[in-house]
């Protein structure tokens, strides 16, 4: 919010609404200001939302020549959700990178199983041979298509600047050229019209998060199958014990992928919700939105990350594969192995992480 | 599923699998055949999955020297996914339009309301003053940013072709070559992959309906509330009426929007929890996405198609705008409709519809 | 809504409100009339609810004289509303049979397997030797439970009247005796207060519908993975086929109610999001749910009568159980199998049904 | 958790199990043992659960001799499931206590307000006249309902207790009758069977949290509508505050009411989907449980107690009420409101609150 505040101020100053002294202030204090976030949150609760006080703390840290330059024409909700774009952008390019190493795991392995013969499993019933290779090759196009999403998402999160009622009124006619400015230094896009009430760009944001944590389950689920004892084909390389019988070799990491996806894809239902917002400000389901995009950020990456942690150590027994399959015909699996590895190479190319 | 079969089996003929009689054939019965849908439908029971008993059916259709070249190398999901990308593309196009002439009854009232000062509202108070051309272009965006992503997704569909565990065995090496044919032929993409336990694409093509249900959510919303006794900013053109209080105008149009988005929104966890499908198919996960699928195509465009209609007879009351409103500035309202209108037909010019 | 509106007139003639002609006419025309519910349904649209076109036609088939006493007092969403909870009855009595069918399956099941000893599995590995009858006994269990919350919410399934918004205005101060009347004669129970839009009721019912469901998954899911080819403990009798590998013999009932129970708890958010109805009627919850409930009851139903029958024809393999699991102290497994059967049989004595 | 092992220890000792001296060590224990949790918690996730670390550092704070003793014939998910009810019961009667006092503040208004006439308004059009205290009665008869579903989910919590795989093995054939013990000192009913894999015991302890959530959200969404601008029927007492306009007051504790709830309800699904928990013990859902479980607890007493405090401070309007209605037939609303406040008093000696 402080990075908003500032930017917004330096906007503002640029275009003329206010001086150049007061921008320069703002900018300081901006930078300087120690708030008390705890005091600032509880008294959030007043106003059901926390840029009340917020706004309050910075204006008593501004010299009060500049003070009523401080959020000039802006509205609580610009704040927040510009603050939010910029929480955003960093969680998916953790996210990015998280998916980065868990997809490369998988890149590994597909490689090295390319000729690892295992039986293909349907409805749980075997059926046809396949390879590891393939099946690995399949979990990372999963992850790259989540990856593809959230890099797509996280170019187009946008700005929001729009004032009480998104009319842009306070800002003498010089709103869009503030929004303009603000969206270049802050690294966002300047949006067709403040989305105060179009909600769309948080569910789209939300979706690409959960798909990742969609992408990650499957990996996990397939993890936890293979080391069914009487399967044995994988095992975790740190397996997590039991209080009541030591021998156990549980698949710990992928369990707690599985219930972190199931927690992420929970949270869905109240973006959908949002909306339906209210006029110019949603009285409810903006407000619902703030957890549970950051339990969203948190939980989901937390899932990819453990997909990415368990792959890294993952011990795979081609013998056991072998053993338990019969039929060698395994169709194009090369093939299709080889294929997968270069799109995987040229979609992080695009990606251009790292 | 007719249409499946058939550009498989030209596929096949073209790459020298099967017989160009039997290629043929196959088209032939494809196009003749009349299968008896409720039978196969029944029968689908006994196997949780309509395609064995269809494929048995087109047998028979087909003279006995080229039944074997039915289906050949395809497994049951092939048939159904790539046959739901069809319903999809349909589907899709069947929104797009409906969101178009949605977008394009906002713009009208966008346009025509561009000085009609109303009150702006936050949390449902009355805040500063703004246009209801500003309001209709706000509505007009939600709506266009959910054709955007449909359109998007529309040029992804993806066919599904890998064979009973996704080997393309059986292909006799040319599983590939029969795809990219096959994709051709019936206008979808051909995967890197084939995707059959990889449901992230079915998730962001049903994110994309859900996202216009919910953009047409928040126009009704908006007009239930305009629409209030107290408030009586709209009208309906065609209010429902009441089984106790004749004189009653209820917003049953919007009302009905409300209510189709709400059931939409309530399908997308389905969709989520089928991304964890175990090894190569499913047991449970993909069998819960048809239904819900058809019921949100459905649903979600009845919400569509509802808020269409109910934006062509909108009645809107200047005068009571006005009333209910104290103030007149409305800052750069005017510059943002405007704005709004030329990204609005810059970004259809794009989707190209019409 | 014909034995709704019936009840009414009944009710009102007792208690002297519409002449005793008008009462014996009105039962009458709803014994009698034939209604197109095609037509009604097709103009339910423009009021967005059904009981305005029915109301119209009931009238049309009585006596002029007594029109005006058809539906008098009522509002339309208190016709709907009781006779929902006609269907409701009987859905939860078909859902209670089933349950019984279901879990007598289990109660077989667990006693004839009392000493087949099998693995015990936690976390989806081996972890100590339980027996058959008790991994049945818990499935019975889970269905009684299910049953045990159907049968309470049965109990207190209650009528709608409050009329237009709830006041029994319209009732000459006769609304409560009409209303206990009408709950006697439909055998539901009078609530303390109308509740149009207060839809705790419909949670609970729905609830109680979903966790039918619910149980149901929990015998599916062990029966798809006893199933797995590696593990092969059980087998469902008539397992379904594979369009492209006639060996298959897939848990294709198991996998069904999987695929129900999910679709099933999917509904649920539809019915919370309904109890913040506004004012004395909601604008989009209550019409939400109608649709949704009729669903549920259909969905959730088809997953526990599909795990009767998987139940009914599961074939057991007690040398298979044996081969795969090592060790064979079971605890207390047989004491808790005959605690459980005799409060299975406690249990349904009280349900009372058969 | 502490709790539960000193309970287990205590009746196993009762039973013979364990020698008298190690019951009153691992007791001692329990109660003086300073275990560091945060260390606990970092090391849950190598086993994907707390239990394990837990009593490791449980048995180094009991003597030697008795430190086989400690956890003896029970599972993590005994000790997990059980703390979790005792923290349930906890919540429970904290929920219960605010759902008092948010419904007496119901009650003191529908009692005072018995004659306030207002306009009674479905689908959000002015319908008929009502009373606010008929609206009231209504709202609290919502928050009862909900008081009664979790009062008698209270008493239905149950022990868990069945060792590693629910057989009661290592119990040396008395786990029942230490079950029994057990239960009786932690004051937790002894179910039929353990339940580690049967959730919906889990479902329905939600459910009724839900529910209290969900009427909080009716009592919400009516004041935030009544406080409409156009409509000030009522006013929070301590309206919230605006970043750009001094002037506003809005409903800023029903917003969070209704944000909390939408937050709550979308919990659900997660306690649904672990009802087809896997086998003996569930790979990921049971694990989903725990969070969402605190998580519904926290937001869901939130939601109540927001709504009893808006409750305590509301400002009605009687002028506005009468001005905003036409009409006075408010039927048999006083007649209503006596019988709901007599049905709510004698619901409150049952629950026997206070």
């Amino acid at each position: 919010m402080l990075r908003v505040e500032s930017a917004l101020a330096a906007a503002q100053a640029e275009s003329g609404l206010i001086a150049p002294e007061s921008g320069a202030a703002i900018a300081r204090a901006c930078e300087t200001a120690e708030l008390d976030a705890l005091a600032i949150g509880l008294d959030a609760q007043a106003s059901v939302q926390p840029v009340v006080p917020f706004v309050e703390a910075l204006r008593a840290a501004v010299p009060e020549v500049s003070r009523a330059d401080v959020h000039l024409a802006a509205t609580s909700q610009d704040i927040l959700d510009t603050a939010s774009m910029l929480v955003a952008r960093h969680a998916l390019a953790l996210m990015l990178e998280s998916l980065r190493v868990a997809s490369e795991g998988c890149a590994v392995l597909a490689h090295a199983h390319q000729s690892t013969v295992m039986a293909g499993r349907t409805l749980l019933q075997q059926a046809m041979p396949t390879t590891f290779g393939l099946k690995a090759a399949g979990w990372m196009r999963g992850l790259d298509d989540a990856a593809i999403a959230i890099k797509r998402v996280g170019g187009g999160l946008a700005l929001q600047f729009g004032g009480a009622v998104g009319t842009l009124a306070g800002s003498g006619g010089r709103g869009m050229e503030v929004a303009a400015r603000m969206g270049e230094s802050l690294g966002l896009r300047c949006p067709d019209l403040p989305w105060h009430v179009h909600r769309g760009r948080v569910v789209e944001l939300a979706s690409s998060v959960a798909l990742a944590a969609g992408a990650a389950s499957k990996v996990a689920t397939d993890i936890v199958l293979l080391s069914q004892s009487e399967i044995g084909e994988v095992r975790e390389g740190v397996p997590g014990g039991s209080s009541s019988m030591p021998h156990k070799q549980n698949p710990a990491g992928s369990v707690a992928v599985i219930a972190a996806a199931r927690r992420a894809h929970a949270l869905m239902p109240v973006f959908y919700a949002s909306m339906s917002g209210e006029h110019e400000r949603s009285a409810g389901g903006w407000q619902a939105e703030w957890g549970a995009l950051s339990d969203l950020f948190l939980i989901a990456h937390a899932a990819v990350e453990g997909t990415a942690r368990v792959l890294a150590g993952l011990r795979v027994s081609p013998e056991r594969m072998r053993a338990n399959c019969t039929g060698d015909d395994v169709g194009e699996a090369g093939s299709l192995v080889r294929h997968a590895l270069a799109a995987h190479r040229r979609d992080w190319r695009r990606i251009g992480a790292r």
